[in-house]
């Protein structure tokens, strides 16, 4: 399935001068790049982009696609400063099958997307949002009201209203002969044309429930988008120190990093490189050291949210980098281990360090082992872990604050092995 | 869909007095239990077995089906000296779908149900073997001429065929009245209602290619299904050591085990238990402790093959089994090298040693941990693994009859860590 992008008009509420609206950049991406890799995210790879302001510097700025792994097409609207319903319509030669629609300065989530392909129906489909969001402009918004899951009224005047238009719709070429009947009675915009169809009972409404979506036409809405799609990066399994601590900080590193051409899996190797200083330091076994050390754990630690935050805001995730970032945090975590246990014993001579070190390396190992083993195992959800990474790091910044190497150790040993143990007999129980 | 059971034959030629064919013990599981759990495997859930001699001891054995999670109903055929269809002829009243129709004395693979029961088609399709393999019994088998993918003659004495009935069937209810006719005419065989329809055109060949299959009808053909089955547990994917050493040995165990109730999770405990007595020779440190520690561990990697081979055998393999196999063997190993590491520095007192160990048990871990990390983040096969545990463990008893710990241990440390880098690079390289 093909989609249409509008992007001809020039976004004035945001202030621009020298650039199009589609051009600005949020997180690292500009907002034509987010519409296209979204849609791509959801198996669209073919896309006809309606330009018109400033035009040229898109489609330099795209291309033909190739560098997205897309195909992309123009179509130039001369007429940009007329409505959007204009725009659409200049597509009409080039759509002769169901398409998906979307406007430039519309971000949302791929489901969204993933859903509206599925529905089978002969007409249109207008995604909407019943219950909007607090982050959602209100009196911006192009209102509709929905009967029976069809859309019976649209409008932005609309008084009486139980839904808001998110801009992604999925269309029949109907839409084309609705949009001429309306622009020859001098109504220009995208929903004076579904207005003629809904009449007919043509639009199917489709809720997009919880899904994220944004209408980005203000610098509010602008921040407002950059914050969701950063909250979007806690993940629901986040353990309790990178909740607290370590994301609120890769976050904000994050936002910078993604300004530059730094891949995720860079990203990785720094937070490597941190983690084998913090052994360096570890090593040398003298107070200071040690309290260097910890700190460069914690850092690293903080660090490693970052690949996958980076990868997740410019859609660079991939399978290797999801491998070779934890591969990397494995020999990192041997790495400090190792650290502590050298600096110890150098110091103290006492060859019970490396036997604590040694159940240490094994309980640290195996609570990541046991947690993706069953992944390839059972190929669907994650382990319920009570002891991540985040947690383990962090126990030995505190302890290497405090010069306990040694208890911080057997300490670990402790809780990592008694960690693994509970996972044999939970999931024996439970057979999930 | 249902499958079809005929199991009332006496089986005369496997010299048998005092039970009925079906329930002859074939590695650990009875003849129809193989069929059985077979189908089952192919999702196929509801069975009719047609029931004749010593028809109340199959009964009794197999009940109705829910200890193997499926439902068996019953038909008695008390004339089961008949041919076989009049046993197919029994079950009219209770099949008015298409169904699939299995004898209990041919074994087969569960990859032909699969693809059969996806053949959409009106009439009949029956499986043949049409380049049959060396192990089959010619002379015995009823034979199949094919034209153009449809059954044109059938039976035993044919002098002009090109494949072999398998005794595998999906039939639709006109088997029924076919089977009627010939019998009406004194022609009892199953393949004579089969004929009936092959000459109208309805029956349709499906070529179960190399799928594995067998007819078992002699002592001879008995003995060549337990070898076809136990080859059969050789995996592509096992190591030199695995392939040349470690199987022959675990098989004939298995082929033990299998008759005891032992679960497959009891035989990796079992390795594991060994693996940690030859940790705790090791710790001693002495060389005929260390001679034993070794044999202790390439035994225990060989017992290791068995919970697998013994799972597969009696279908009882599971994702919790291969996860707990995989996380105690990460056990073992972490065991067995603490052990040849404490065992050399307790007599010689050098602090090295435990830096070459943790560097070995850094490389095991992450060779395991590379491989099954792969599976987890790729979701299709698996990685190509230069060295694996079993030769590691190789390694391990050849270094102690030696008496060469520390060298082995150097030796570990860098094999398992260069194979470490050589993933990183090789997944790097080709993104996969």
């Amino acid at each position: 399935m093909k989609a249409l992008i509008i992007a001809a008009g020039k976004g004035d509420r945001l202030g621009l001068t020298d650039k199009p609206k589609s051009l600005v950049q949020l997180l690292g991406l500009s907002l034509i790049e987010r519409v296209i890799l979204t849609a791509k995210q959801a198996g669209i790879n073919e896309f006809i982009v309606v330009v018109g302001y400033l035009g040229d510097k898109i489609r330099a700025e795209l291309g033909n696609g190739e560098r997205y792994g897309v195909k992309i097409d123009y179509i130039e609207n001369e007429e940009w400063q007329r409505e959007n319903g204009v725009s659409v319509l200049k597509a009409k030669e080039l759509l002769k099958e169901k398409f998906i629609l979307l406007m430039t300065d519309h971000l949302f989530e791929a489901r969204i997307l993933n859903d509206l392909k599925k529905i089978k129906v002969n007409g249109c489909v207008l995604c909407v949002d019943k219950v909007p969001k607090e982050y959602i402009d209100l009196e911006d918004a192009t209102k509709v009201k929905v009967e029976n899951d069809k859309v019976v009224e649209i409008g932005k005047r609309l008084e009486e209203y139980n839904a808001i238009d998110c801009g992604i719709f999925l269309l029949s070429p109907i839409i084309f002969d609705a949009l001429e009947e309306s622009i020859e009675k001098g109504d220009e915009l995208l929903s004076d044309g579904i207005r003629i169809l809904a009449k007919k009972g043509e639009v199917r409404a489709f809720d997009i429930k919880d899904s994220f979506w944004i209408d980005i036409d203000t610098r509010d809405s602008f921040r407002k988008a950059e914050k969701m799609l950063c909250d979007r990066l806690i993940k629901p399994t986040d353990g309790p120190v990178s909740k607290l601590l370590n994301r609120p900080i890769s976050i904000r590193i994050s936002k910078f990093l993604v300004k530059t051409e730094l891949k995720p899996s860079s990203i990785s190797f720094i937070s490597f490189i941190l983690a084998t200083l913090a052994a360096f330091f570890f090593c040398l076994g003298n107070y200071l050291s040690i309290v260097i050390g910890g700190l460069l754990t914690q850092f690293s630690s903080i660090v490693d949210g970052c690949d996958g935050e980076v990868a997740r805001l410019k859609f660079q995730e991939s399978e290797y980098g999801a491998w070779f970032d934890a591969v990397l945090d494995r020999y990192a975590d041997a790495l400090i281990i190792f650290g502590m246990v050298y600096g110890h014993w150098a110091l103290y001579n006492n060859a019970l360090i490396w036997v604590i070190g040694f159940i240490t390396l094994i309980g640290c190992f195996m609570n990541s082992y046991t947690a993706d083993r069953y992944e390839a195992a059972f190929r669907r959800g994650k382990i319920r872990a009570g002891v991540r990474r985040d947690v383990r790091l962090f126990l030995i910044m505190i302890g290497a604050l405090f010069n306990q190497i040694f208890y911080t150790l057997i300490f670990l040993a402790l809780l990592t092995n008694i960690e693994s143990m509970r996972r044999l007999i939970i999931l024996k129980d439970n057979k999930i």
